[in-house]
């Protein structure tokens, strides 16, 4: 047996790279890529990747190299998907909110050897590129009209996508990985809390995560798919590829609010979407006068939090089916799922979104999933009680972290991935977060859960955003403090009245012992709320009653 | 980058057997397994494998060993799938319709230590060892009868599979491959001309072919299979591993006639079967009696041949829908199928039987599909006319052939898989298979593909099955010989009117200039005609008056 040997026919190397050929073969007349009045072919989309890959490989680019993009959801971050790959090289997809400080930062981490800028960031590109020590190249990236390049009045000298394009050659042929380990994306982190690290992924680990993700969500040939997820967001959990996998429609958005996500997914007939919850808030709370019928079953698949209740029942209501899974930039994409299971369909509406509320289950690219104390290394019980760190394995786990073998080695520690997050095991086997690490109150030696607080917050009929941070405190060490949004309606929700509610659904120690209004929580550009921000003021929050209050009934104990 | 290593988290071995563990969490009250009166939940089947794995490996199997098995579509070959490879084992399914001289040659070359036989085939493997020159441990499969061993009257002593059940330990822990190169089964070949070789797949290998088949048949979570392909064909195309993957229902079957698939398509609402043509023959030319309504749409994958156009509307317009595709036992699966693009909906049904009859295109699994010249590896033009020989690239490509370094070099030249069989590529990239590489009928220096002939043939009404092969010709080197059945009415088809009704659609040279009539035609366990005893057949002959006839053309030259 030992003389079977790898060769060139049975150990080709993964990569999702493959899958744009295939869909230039099978879908080639078939629709790819839809951005206003711009339309796109399979076939014209791979000829588009192979000139952008051929201009590339003309400019000295190989393997090993960094490419980045500055860009909303348009063609080019698509494509650039593919092309930059077919020319060895390393995508990095750059968060469109970083300010020019933070992104200079990361350039010269990474020393891409071409920016790519969208002409909408051209100037936050310029300026952060003034910061950086290395001069990279610059590709303006500009407003596409019926498949054509926009060219202002005021023309600049850069380079432009579309004349890259015009350089290369259609009938380019692509510079395969010679091994499956070689690295095709380079993702920094938009953790809430931590510094960005620069998370670098394979072509096996991509070509893995693809084939989960697909298989998950039970998706087949030709879906409609509507771009509400930023594609600089984990490589919009690598659905890029995964479209071409099944030679679905890519439909393209620069932006979009309420209003655009109901006509597109009319105009359109969107099968699919992706998104944090906020979108699932978004599409919830839209105006009845912004809704339009669906004109079928619309596939949701959300994930960074769990979605509320409320607005779980109310989406499902529309009409849309939601999955809810679990990720991390580290992990490539959704790695567990919550599998719906036959025998929940007959339970009540809130005993559903209960279920739907836990992460899940590994999908079918992970090969192991545990929570363990950090420490021992032990498995917690599966009880759904017993908290530990969420820890994996799996082929899309991350290489490592670019130029950072500290952070690598901690991230592996005892052969598994840690993610950091803290979570449960339920006794039937599903996994279902409890907090992310740094998220932990710990009160009067108890700790306590912040997603379990915000659930119940949730489930008041006129709250819309909720978070809830530990503020700290003289007696206790940490309480709980709620930073929530309501509906435009609710005027008489007071401090008290909250305290209250949550005090007839929590234990005594889980209630909130402050309580603050917003018009809006901070968020980061992926919708997650930004609980560092949150906490900070929770500390420089004035001393209140509630607070004497403690420590009157310190007295008591 | 080249710091960012291969470790435990981020590169565990790809392998199927994963499947059946995420099935017991996520599936583990749902029916994995029926076969007559015994229904199993995938959490037992999965005890039950982990039973067995145990029982395995205190019998001091260990990685590398063979253990064979001989048995119809019953539970125990389905468990035994991820039983032995979970004990680190390698699974040799053997063909049931072996004589017992082929058997034991096949036992002296793989050498198993444990030989699996079902109480049927019990006396065909008794005699098969005694011819073998090593001897394996026999364990007997008995018959289930509400999921407990049926005890016969005259009690064997040998070990029974429910016996080494009993002895297993339920919390067995599987011996994960440490490598996913680790071979996970060995199957001979059931080619229609060759020796029998021995095709060895490897754990990496089977987890792309699965995650493959499932994506390309677009199949969503808990499927209700039915098991009409034999699991020892090619490992039931590598379905066992895929409806773990997806919690489906595996329906069993010893043996099945039209009567057996309709009322299982109606008890069992299935939704898909896999077949070689002849399944959906029977299916299509049941009589009305044996047929009941189907409560669903059905799924079936065929290949093997291309189905006839006749059968493949006939089934379609019984509310069947047909995949085509191509595989060989040595890609582990169906590799190539026939994507069906939505345009091709409008066009009659005559042509789409005939686009459907194509093999198709490669699947998300399959790197590279060529036809070349094997002589000079040149790729040939891609205009449905130019043949060459089909050559792969990909994960599931066998590792090698058993201690067979010749052939297995010989498969793998110029790092490309040999398939051996003939092919075109048409304009629009599918591919079609003319013929296999020795079905080629060459007459006159012309190549004549037996399979072109063959669809003429089958658009005959009247004719059920059909084969043509070549037949010695003096003159020319060989000619077309038609071997065909007939349907019971088809009292005033002769050879000559066959003859003649091929005229009207085939070049002259193409013509077959013999027919023979046969009740029924010689197929091997799998459903494929056994074209080697038809080319004997036709080489016995007697000298007819269409050789004269030719003779005589000859002067007119």
């Amino acid at each position: 047996m030992e003389k079977l040997k790898r060769c060139a026919a049975n150990h080709p190397p993964l990569s999702p790279i493959r899958f744009i050929e295939r869909a230039a073969v099978v879908y080639g007349g078939s629709t790819s890529v839809v951005y206003n009045s711009t339309h796109f072919t399979w076939s014209q989309t791979y000829q588009r990747c192979r000139r952008l890959a051929s201009a590339l490989s003309a400019r000295n680019i190989s393997p090993g190299d960094v490419i980045s993009v500055v860009a909303p959801n348009i063609p080019a971050i698509y494509e650039m998907h593919f092309a930059v790959p077919m020319a060895g090289a390393i995508l990095n997809t750059v968060n469109t909110r970083l300010d020019a400080r933070t992104m200079a930062a990361q350039f010269n981490h990474c020393h891409p050897k071409i920016v790519f800028a969208d002409y909408q960031f051209l100037p936050l590109v310029t300026e952060a590129l003034r910061g950086t020590n290395h001069k990279p190249s610059l590709v303006l990236i500009q407003e596409l009209i019926n498949g054509r390049e926009l060219v202002p009045t005021s023309t600049v000298t850069a380079t432009t996508y579309e004349g890259l394009l015009q350089e290369g050659d259609p009938e380019f042929e692509t510079r395969w990985p010679e091994d499956e380990w070689q690295s095709i994306v380079m993702n920094y982190t938009s953790g809430t809390t931590s510094a960005p690290k620069g998370v670098v992924h394979s072509h096996r680990g991509i070509y893995t995560m693809v084939m989960d993700a697909l298989l998950t969500w039970g998706m087949k040939s030709q879906p409609v798919y509507l771009w509400t997820l930023p594609m600089f967001h984990a490589n919009g959990w690598t659905f890029p590829w995964g479209m071409a996998a099944l030679g679905g429609t890519n439909i393209c958005l620069r932006k979009f609010d309420a209003n655009i996500v109901y006509k597109s997914l009319h105009d359109h007939r969107i099968t699919h979407l992706c998104g944090a919850p906020v979108v699932l808030t978004m599409i919830a709370n839209a105006d009845p006068s912004e809704r339009k019928p669906l004109r079928g079953r619309v596939e949701i698949l959300t994930a960074g939090s769990p979605p509320p209740a409320a607005v779980l029942l109310k989406v499902e209501e529309l009409g849309f089916s939601v999955t809810h899974g679990y990720g991390l930039t580290e992990t490539g994409g959704l790695v567990v799922t919550c599998a719906w299971k036959s025998e929940w369909d007959r339970l009540p509406a809130e005993e559903r979104a209960k279920l739907k509320a836990r992460q899940g289950v590994r999908g079918f690219g992970l090969a192991e999933l545990d929570v363990k104390d950090p420490g021992t290394m032990d498995s917690v019980a599966r009880d759904g009680v017993k908290m530990g760190e969420i820890m994996l394995r799996g082929p899309s786990v991350l290489k490592g972290y670019l130029k950072d073998e500290g952070s690598t080695g901690k991230a592996m520690e005892g052969g598994w991935f840690h993610t950091g997050d803290v979570g449960v095991i339920h006794p039937d086997g599903y996994l279902e977060i409890k907090d992310r690490s740094k998220d932990i109150i710990i009160s009067g030696g108890e700790n306590i859960s912040s997603v379990e607080v915000e659930s119940v917050l949730f489930s008041h009929p006129m709250i819309v955003e909720a978070a809830v941070v530990a503020r700290p405190d003289p007696f206790w060490g940490e309480t709980p403090c709620a930073i929530v949004s309501t509906t435009p309606a609710a005027l008489g929700v007071t401090e008290a009245a909250m305290i209250s509610f949550c005090r007839e659904r929590l234990p005594h120690y889980m209630v909130p012992k402050t309580v603050v209004f917003m018009d809006s929580l901070p968020k980061t550009s992926t919708g997650k709320i930004q609980k560092h921000i949150l906490r900070e003021m929770a500390k420089r929050l004035p001393q209140s009653e509630h607070q004497s209050d403690k420590m009157s009934r310190l007295s008591k104990l």
